[in-house]
């Protein structure tokens, strides 16, 4: 049975069933799928935050690489990474899909499977949004969340001398989309299937199949997030890869800023990767997208970080007139904005 | 100069310029594009509405056959119908884009002035989203709105016994669809130009050109929507057909319903054109979608209709095992639910 065998009709049916309702983590959902628009009841004394994240076919992920599941975890998990990276609270999500008529029914329920169960996991409730036919597989998700007005946790709150630090290692995420580069795939058992050619193809299955998780279906942490916005001064989360959102973070507070290469924590299993890759280590951390972690500012005059916020310092702001630079054996050198870009300039 | 050349911060750039910053109609935006969500804050006793619509190229639309800055204009207004249809006031949009490479730089700047002068005139404001890179053009919005919980017009209130009105003229927009797929095209300069051949070649520019941009730039009344809301028992937007939207209505509030075809008020233009394409006008009427009018029931007790809606009466609901049916040369036969839809089922 293909998604155009079940016609529209089917498949919101099937969204409603599969997703079915959710008690959202903060505020009131009025009502949902079925009118023309979602109601939402923000709570009292409350900002209302909204985020919308597009995963397109052959742009963000290949129908080969990715079960089904995973694509449904991915697409709402970058979204409550936004949310999170503002100290928000989920409440409620809009559906955005375009669907090859030739899709099975099997991997649609799969795919809502898949963001049904983070959805129930973090209480963000699924509210309506539009189904459309479409020749590639997309999924646009707009997330909305709630935060009191004194705990945002905005990019712009950074100032020169606020340490730099990360909320987890990095790397993984890029290091799994190398190994799906090099024939690397995650079967829907779970069990990562190595490539029959490839410097990477030793690796031991166990690590390749962590970091092709870590790509096709990153954790987001949102209590961190809400934690750290009553206590950092800057935040966002790093989906354009390090080098990157620094780059937006600096903009955004007008500071420049130092990176330390030896403080960066690369991921273990993600260093072993790049390893095999002869990839350089540390510029692949500071370059690789999709780890999902947040970079924030916090000022000197913070105190001890929230409990249970594994952060690592990984430098500091500076005036903005000094540029972002890299520590790097034993000088520095500047960092450019690289990462995952669209549409490359000139 | 394409959107390839421009890169990912300038198209972005060029999103932040030219809508510019825009006063929402009903609230307040804290925070727009440049943080990882935008901050909104409904006024007080209000609910936030939230709806998405999703156009993408070769599916919604022929980028051949609308010039960028109606394109533009549409995919905001399909929006802004959503929530004229639950009664509420505009706040704030998410754009999400999918460009493809190629396109040019000055489309992209029409489409944006299109938009614009849209959520200029009726005050919503620009409030981030994501751009990405894709084959086809798509253009996803997410519309936020506010309501005041005693006001809400919900599809689900209609009761056995309620007349059923429009709120405007129908079948215009398909009327311009059938013109487009007999080549009829809209300069960019407003002029209708006449396909070489066809039925419909003869018919008078300035009726063309008026359906032409009935289907290409939808007008939408959000005042009705509100005045209705106070009003009315139950109401929904015709996108998808008469026919098709009257079986949501019915099915939402649980329904059958009882539709006059000599009661239909025909846009004189559209009954024209199908004159010519020889096309039944009623049958036309009731399928064609996209006319962005408003469907609702009004109880008996009602009263007059609310200053400035032009409501014409065309059936009322019935008890829901009695179905939906059309009454139609001196006889009543069934309305099946028909008109646009993804994924045709078997």
């Amino acid at each position: 049975m293909t998604v155009a065998r079940l016609g529209e009709r089917g498949v919101i049916r099937r969204i409603v069933e599969r997703l079915g309702p959710i008690a959202p983590a903060s505020g009131r959902l009025i009502a949902g799928p079925g009118d023309d628009a979602a109601l939402i009841e923000p709570a009292a004394g409350r900002l209302l935050v909204a985020t919308a994240d597009l995963l397109i076919e052959a742009v963000h992920f290949r129908r080969e690489w990715s079960p089904p599941a995973l694509l449904g975890h991915k697409a709402l998990a970058v979204n409550l990474s936004d949310l999170a990276a503002m100290g928000a609270l989920p409440i409620a999500f809009l559906l955005e899909l375009g669907l090859p008529g030739d899709w099975p029914e099997a991997d649609l329920d799969g795919f809502l499977d898949g963001m049904g169960a983070l959805a129930r996991r973090e209480g963000i409730a699924p509210a309506g949004g539009d189904t459309v036919t479409s020749e590639r597989l997309h999924v646009g998700i707009t997330a909305l969340g709630a935060v009191e007005p004194g705990r945002v946790l905005r990019r712009s709150g950074g100032r020169p001398g606020d340490r730099l630090a990360v909320s987890g290692p990095l790397g993984a995420s890029s290091a799994g989309l190398r190994l799906l580069e090099q024939g690397w795939r995650l079967r829907t058992d779970g069990e990562a299937v190595p490539p029959r050619a490839g410097s990477s193809r030793d690796l031991p299955r166990a690590v390749a199949g962590r970091l092709l998780r870590a790509h096709l279906a990153p954790c987001v942490d949102l209590a961190a997030g809400q934690a750290l916005a009553g206590w950092a001064s800057a935040g966002l989360d790093l989906s354009d890869g390090l080098s990157q959102d620094l780059h937006n973070l600096c903009e955004a507070s007008k500071c420049g800023a130092v990176i330390d290469a030896a403080l960066l924590p690369l991921d273990p299993d993600a260093r072993a990767a790049f390893a095999l890759l002869a990839l350089d280590p540390e510029i692949a951390g500071l370059e690789g997208g999709e780890d999902y972690k947040l970079l924030v500012a916090v000022p000197a005059a913070a105190g001890d970080p929230p409990a249970g916020c594994a952060l690592t310092v990984v430098g500091e702001l500076s005036e903005e007139r000094l540029g972002i630079h890299l520590l790097r054996g034993g000088g520095a050198e500047p960092l450019p904005r690289r990462g995952f870009e669209h549409f490359p300039g000139p």
